[in-house]
């Protein structure tokens, strides 16, 4: 009976995509829900998994919003 | 002072709606907030409900997107 | 496919309790589940509730702890 | 590592504004991280705050939709 | 930038275990964490994974505490 | 009406504390609704704040449970 939920930000990681694609999406279901098949012994048909994606500018890292953040990340040597 | 978050797949339960209506919200949170006033003694001023609407792409079931794990499951007899 | 969670803290509501008991709980489980099967159609068997008690000191309300803060709203007058 | 999540409702608190703007958002999320510096020594760059939008329609309180109970609150006397 | 959170009943799935063990946390963190990597190329050192234990009791399915749900399905047929 | 949910994992912060102390979550609880009170003119007494102690074995990081990716941290240079 596993809930799992995945938080994301609402943005592409592959080129052309602009948000998580629902092959990816697929594919995060089917490994999350198999891991805890693997591991917990969870049978699939009673394990949910919710994704839940965020708005960038909804997403704080650092003390910043998460793309200024990185943009001053990039900036840092090392 | 309770808090009630209720996740459900964004998609409609009657004939020509896509998604829960305002008036099955407000019955949703009418239901919940006056059980538990009567079970746990809350008052209904100090009980948040929050409904959150999530995409069936986003949702998982079975090691696959629901809506594909709901037809496998009308496929299968018994 | 329904995930509904109390957040609830951990206090009894009748006398010589001390949080709520697996008989409030299992009144919890049964009214929500029944709630969403009458007003959204949702199997008993695809919904799950999570009831999650939350000691009283990491409860927060009114910018103090809920309790230091339900003493300050009795001596309110009104 | 703390995770902060901030709920609130899809709405605007200034006038002109239909939800919480990102100079809002961005003042959420440094003035949280911050608080967590400094009250629990937790580095910046290892704080996430998420910040959810709800509906205003997806949000119950007094057991109505926030606006109804907002509108029922306006009118009581005290 | 992920936030996994893993909710699961506070039970042991092998022989002597009466909950999740350190080395099964161990996996699912670094099983979620892979996956988010493979699929959306997430780096891992920003990649979060909360594996939240229930009781059995405050965890309600069919209506039902899991375990008398459990019970019952194990009873009928097919 | 926001909700703030701070997840935290379970450790002191200064000499001699194992956990978040009881100060320190009334700090927080300040700290955060007058964030929201400031920022956004939320009303102190309609913002619910809920900590959430995580065991340090339950958070996971960089692919590990959190205090051996901290442990691996530490050796790295710079």
């Amino acid at each position: 009976m596993p809930i799992v939920t995945i938080k994301v930000t609402r943005e592409g990681t592959k080129p052309g995509t602009t948000a998580v694609t629902a092959e990816e999406k697929a594919q995060l279901i089917k490994g999350v829900s198999h891991l805890l098949l693997d591991v917990l012994n969870k049978p699939l048909e009673s394990t949910f998994v919710v994704i839940d994606e965020v708005e960038t500018e909804n997403w704080g890292w650092g003390g910043l919003p998460a793309l200024e953040y990185r943009k001053q990340r990039a900036l840092k040597p090392g």
